[in-house]
């Protein structure tokens, strides 16, 4: 299974291609950053057409979308929500399913506590997926890793529940 | 001009196109309903593409869309972010240039007062538009023939001012 986990943001919008066939495999990640001249309309057909394009060539079978419940305020909730609608609508028009997990589940499934915070998460994410030292990784890739990992977890358990951190160091060598 | 105004809902999204040539006239209006058993993205996804076939049917020069900053809760905001990114998107798509209006401002270019309540504007809607009392109109659909207005108004305007009530009377008149 080909998970594509997005964070999405108005701003910088992550993604992170993760398989898991036994053991889970980290293929490829990236940002997605709309040009900072351009105005709300051009940002929002740059993330969703840059989207789009990744799904054409990466070719997931599931999205795992991270879902706030929470936002500073009624205005940066609106524009998360476009941004969040980009991925959402992506998913739809390429008939993938599409999955939401919400940043407190993401990170008590990653990092075993619902309240680690990035650097913990990355650590994790890197662990799990065995990536070397030397390969570079943006925060908002490594959420979106995180994102997709959440996804591959949830997915295998037949309840959902959160593995032990000794259960996600030892998925590497499934 | 063809000013196509755009009131966004997850549940029920109203358009209403206009012309300005001289005399403002009423052309076409209606709602966009996604079926209440999809998925989130399911439903953006008949959002998307009910507005890009209106665009492509209707051909509007412009799209004069409400911005919302108000909005009951942070969850109600993720949902109108996600629906008016919808609008956003498929404007862009087809490089029609986009107009945002707070409500107040609709209301007080079309009714008057920036307090006007639904029936108000829609009264006014219709007399500026001379609608025979037959012609159905429903709340979401008058509501976007008030933005679609309220461009109409703003852009005649050599700078942004509320008509008079007079004014918005004598428009059907010119």
């Amino acid at each position: 299974m080909r998970v594509l986990g997005i964070d999405p943001g108005n701003a910088v919008c992550g993604w992170g291609l993760i398989e898991r066939a036994g053991a889970l495999r980290f293929l490829a990640a990236g940002t997605i950053r709309p040009r900072a001249a351009l105005r709300g309309p051009a940002r929002l057909k740059e993330i969703h057409d840059g989207l789009l394009e990744l799904i054409d060539r990466l070719r997931p079978e599931v999205v795992s979308l991270e879902r706030s419940f929470a936002a500073l305020n009624v205005q940066s909730a609106f524009k998360l929500g476009e941004a969040r609608a980009m991925a959402m609508l992506a998913a739809a028009e390429r008939e993938l399913e599409l999955f939401e997990y919400n940043p407190t589940d993401v990170k008590l499934t990653i990092a075993g506590f619902g309240r680690a915070d990035k650097r913990q998460v990355k650590d994790m994410v890197r662990r799990t997926l065995g990536l070397a030292a030397g390969v570079a990784l943006a925060d908002d890739a490594s959420d979106a890793l995180a994102i997709a990992l959440c996804h591959a977890f949830r997915a295998r358990a037949p309840r959902p529940e959160p593995p032990r951190r000794a259960r996600a160091n030892s998925a590497r060598a499934l």
